[in-house]
């Protein structure tokens, strides 16, 4: 089977799509539901008018039939392609046809031929469909054929914004590249992946001014921002260094040998992590450095020893392409294959790419409905891989009244800074915070903002600025949301938002009657107050009101915090949060996330598409990696951190021989 | 609704569906996508012509013109069995009937209903579907009527075979009491935990005489294997025990708060795992107690703190309730709530509680179709969860010229033992062994097999019976296949299989020719020798014959193992051999997998839906189990394992204050 596009095989047919002309009647051309879609009933037209017209009588009209039949299949693909791209055919599931037949004519099946002939030359595989060919005495506008199609449409299809994407020879010898280049990295001693990422950090800091001044550009974040984020990459990538050299993130186990095992004799068994091969990494808008080509994933796909592939966000292709070069560099001087880093741009081409079986995981961070697409494209494939998506988050704030009584300024202040920071655009701005009704926070909050007029951040492109406008007006046009902070949104000249923040307060019944709108992510400078009326569980409004979230936070008072001070509600809460959270703060704010050994970013859906991991911090790195016993291995053919030689503090866990005997004794130091 | 399949309608109608011929047309006569099939226009074909030709004139054709629709709603019921199975159809979603018609008969709806009945008739209330019945002047081959079918699917279709499912309002219950009881065992001490796998085990041992009984009965595996089987699973509760109380699995992880930080004060981040909450476990047929009610998926869904659901195989109900009932016992007794333990029943409860939201992993053992069923639902839910399904394995096995001088008879023997034990039901059965062509191996089989007759095995059931008869026609009937170990295969009168192995050589064309057979697990005992030509490259027989594997194993010379003995062939083979499988053997045979820390029980896709972690040995916890970390929490609302007096072994991994500046000098202690 080829594998051209659609667009490939019109071009090498010959075949231009015809152009469509508006219609007069009161139906709609193409309708999709659930994945289906239906093409309305095509004609032969061509120029205005229908080419083929009158019954066929007998043998000797079939053939300009089947050219009429072609002609209203060319028809229907015009009409796909208007609607929602040839692309995205997964499918043509059934195609009628339906032919203007004299008295005793009844070979409509050799007519419809030249249409499904037609569909089979331009989609390939997915042009084979079901079919019924009926003969009918009289079609409209005397046309000799009419038929219509039920398409089976693919799921992916995010932003066709992103310019010049991979093309599909680049893109394969991009995978190519990949999956040559991962047995050698596979093989290459840990201190020397080590040494690469050290030099990736060096040569990162040493380009700062210039990448700088590209992603100020390109994402119209602050310079003091960017460059504090290039420090941040940088420092993750020595950390990710001092992880891989020391391979405490193996996880190595060995069990000795052992005749007097509970189930009879035992083998020696020891068992480390190797790579797992290309993995495609989608990076984000909102952090140009942290998690786009050499960020916190990238990091830790090079730590775990995999050949990385970055799908580049379209909010800064330059500055990725940049990034890469410095990458590619770096890689050649450390004569590791080119393979190691590659970066292609266009959401059809990563999306190609996640499809490809040497692709062996994916990472993403971004939003929940193009997460899920990935991660249901990862999910579907023949082999199936893992992938590891950051989605969106309500980071979740609750504040105690005694933490009010002892400092609701300080809390209002904190909050702003945390809410406006970045102009919104982190994963985890506090997006609802619930305060005892009558606290004072709302009103300390207001006037706060009420003070000095803050100062206009641009956000990071036209659609995440158009997305923000209108959720933000379907919000505040719902009955019983009042405004503590009112916040502008001002579109320039190139369509980019710029905006200072906004705070509403609303009831918990007023939560409890929109959730769908006020409990979901808005991805800005927003966030909502609830009023928690005295004495309410508080447990119970973290089930009811979050799904999943990155975080979730609690603001105590000084007593509160001490052994002692009756706290039943309170530790409730903080386990009900750390079933919804990958992360539980006390007296602090979710936005600021340290990369450090302890540090977990991730939580149930849609927070993540997989809570078993983190996506910051050095935990990060056992995404990639997959778990190999060897037994009874002569030495020369372990890898190193599983020899005799190696450095003692990687032999963990094991079992001794006699162990077993005892197991269920539970007599074992802890 | 009756609970009758198509196919015993069918029968009791004393209806055949037709044999169906190959098209002649550029279209195929079944399209689905989404769940929705489409089945192509059919006329009333019979015996290779057409049954009724010409069109109703009036009330006098109608009988005929109802014969017609009845026929060719018999051939599209035939399309349907031969794409995707009559028992896939959930519903006939719609039928259209074209009815020729003269000028004047306008009784369409009549004539359809012969086809309408008859799709009532095959298939009860799944027949029942929307129509439209229209009149036109010429079908097709003059066909008196034309019709075709839209038909909903089910995405399952294992086992409709299972006896009294777990009806909705049981299954409720069950859902209800493990949402319930997961906040209480996650809260629950290590200690405790620990005690009740113990106090399981004890119990399991303690009933071992009738447990086995019963297990004889419904598995026909023999007594000793059984009661073998019960002691490990008894001894795995006992060393999941030992890890839960442990506690090393959690991966505590501690940063201390840090004002040097490399970027800027770090506050405290104490790292620990949760349980995840209610976890599905669907037991497999051939291992009644290891991998059933309280196997090793179960002992590390308990030990992870999780509440216990297990969809127990159809292959031994009796003996998972009987299992059950022990299980709800201990936890009664241990003042454990009541949805600790769970088993339900039936292929349709299984899928319903799969897709059910308080239902938080999955696991399974079982066949590579079953297993891409249930992974594809947990990927699907609307808040997708984890699935870890262990599937078909093919275990590749690597004799080396060097070996077989030394030990060919050994080797034969072992071979044969591995292949036959358990009559060939086992996971790890070595599918494939590739050995020098000249060596004897061979040879050595065969002549071993020729001198006594081995005794025969009963297979776990008729369909594994009628499953392996079939595949083991199929493969012998292949051009190039040589038998070396003639097994037989006896069906008695309860449609029972009686075994014994087989054993078949084939050179690497004819392995590359028909890989889709040989290459393939097939579940029994059968197995083949590949004959590999002096000098051939053995890694790139990896790369290219095996996708994914439980095991890959090679056999090594005395001097092979040796370090200085040129090895590089070896040793490019066993990189490949790790690349494919998740356990890699020396000088051993893949069948018999100690449950111990080192274990790994995994491999690439299709060994398992996900490689990234075991389902054998105590790294298997780790699946039920999410990262969560605590930032700046006071000590009184910290899990125990986090605590500041929790024990010094589990406080590992962290980063003290002030490292940050070294990291990136790599000069930090392996």
């Amino acid at each position: 089977m080829s594998a051209a596009s659609p667009y490939d095989r019109l071009a090498e047919l010959g075949i231009a799509l015809p152009e469509l002309e508006g219609g007069q009647y009161s139906y709609t051309p193409f309708v999709s539901h659930n994945g289906t879609g239906f093409v309305s009933g095509q004609i032969p037209k061509h120029d205005g008018g229908v080419a083929f017209t009158g019954a066929v009588s007998d043998a000797s009209g079939v053939g300009r039939a089947q050219e009429a039949a072609e002609l209203s299949a060319l028809n229907a693909l015009a009409q796909i392609e208007q609607a929602v791209g040839l692309d995205r055919v997964a499918q043509i599931v059934k195609l009628t046809v339906y032919v203007a037949s004299g008295p005793e004519f009844d070979d409509q099946p050799a007519v419809a031929e030249g249409a499904s002939k037609l569909l089979g030359a331009v989609l390939g595989d997915a042009g084979r469909h079901a079919r019924t060919a009926i003969g009918v005495p009289r079609l409209p506008k005397n046309a000799t054929v009419e038929l219509d199609l039920v398409v089976g449409l693919r799921e992916d299809r995010e932003a066709p914004a992103d310019a010049a994407p991979t093309a599909s020879a680049a893109l394969e010898r991009v995978l190519a590249r990949a999956a040559d280049a991962a047995p050698a990295l596979a093989a290459l001693p840990r201190r020397r992946r080590a040494e690469l990422l050290v030099a990736l950090a060096d040569a990162l800091e040493a380009e700062r001014a210039a990448l700088v001044a590209i992603a100020e550009r390109e994402t119209g974040l602050a310079e003091a921002r960017l460059a504090g984020e290039v420090t941040r990459t940088a420092v993750q990538l020595r950390l990710f260094a001092e992880t891989v050299a020391a391979g405490a993130h193996l996880d190595v186990r060995i069990d000795e040998a052992d005749p007097h095992f509970a189930l009879g004799v035992r083998p020696e068994l020891r068992r480390t992590q190797i790579p797992v091969g290309p993995v495609l990494n989608f990076s984000a808008s909102n952090f140009p450095f942290a998690f786009s080509v050499l960020g916190g994933d990238s990091a830790s796909i090079l730590a775990a020893g995999c050949p990385l592939i970055v799908k580049a966000h379209s909010g800064h292709p330059e500055l990725s392409d940049a990034t890469a070069a410095l990458a590619r560099r770096v890689v050649a001087e450390a004569g590791l294959p080119e393979g190691t880093v590659q970066v292609i741009h266009g959401q059809e081409s990563g999306v190609a790419a996640l499809r490809d079986p040497r692709v062996r995981a994916g990472s993403f961070t971004g939003s929940t409905h193009g997460g899920r697409i990935l991660a249901d494209i990862a999910a579907s494939r023949p082999a199936p891989i893992p992938f590891y998506g950051e989605l969106g988050s309500i980071n979740p704030v609750f504040i105690t009244r005694t933490a009010l009584d002892e400092r609701a300024a300080a809390l209002a202040s904190e909050y702003l800074a945390s809410v406006g920071g970045s102009a919104g655009q982190l994963c985890t701005k506090p997006g609802l915070v619930f305060a005892p009704t009558g606290g004072g926070f709302g009103e300390a909050v207001a006037v706060l903002a009420s003070g000095a007029a803050p100062s206009e951040h641009r956000l990071l492109g036209p659609r995440i600025a158009a997305a923000y406008a209108s959720g933000l007006d379907a919000v505040l046009a719902l009955d019983g949301v009042e405004l503590l902070v009112p916040g502008a949104i001002r579109v320039d000249g190139d369509e980019q938002g710029w905006v200072t923040p906004t705070v509403a307060r609303v009831s918990l019944e007023t939560l409890r009657a929109h959730r769908e709108l006020l409990a979901e992510e808005l991805f800005g400078p927003f966030s909502v107050v609830i009023e928690v009326p005295e004495g309410t569980e508080l447990a119970p409004l973290v089930d009811e009101f979050i799904e999943g979230s990155l975080t979730g936070t609690v603001h105590l008072g000084r007593r509160e915090a001490e052994d002692g001070w009756p706290a039943q509600g309170l530790a409730a809460l903080v386990q009900a949060l750390a079933r919804r959270a990958g992360r539980v703060l006390f007296n602090d704010w979710p936005t600021g996330v340290a990369v450090t050994p302890a540090q977990q970013h991730g939580g149930p859906w849609p927070a993540t598409t997989n809570d078993s991991s983190t996506s910051v911090g050095t935990a990060a790195v056992s995404r990639f990696l997959r778990p190999v016993a060897f037994q009874n291995a002569p030495e020369r053919f372990l890898p190193e951190e599983l020899r005799d030689d190696a450095p003692p503090r990687l032999q963990r866990r094991g079992s001794a021989a006699g162990d077993s005997l005892s197991w269920g004794k539970l007599a074992l130091p802890g």
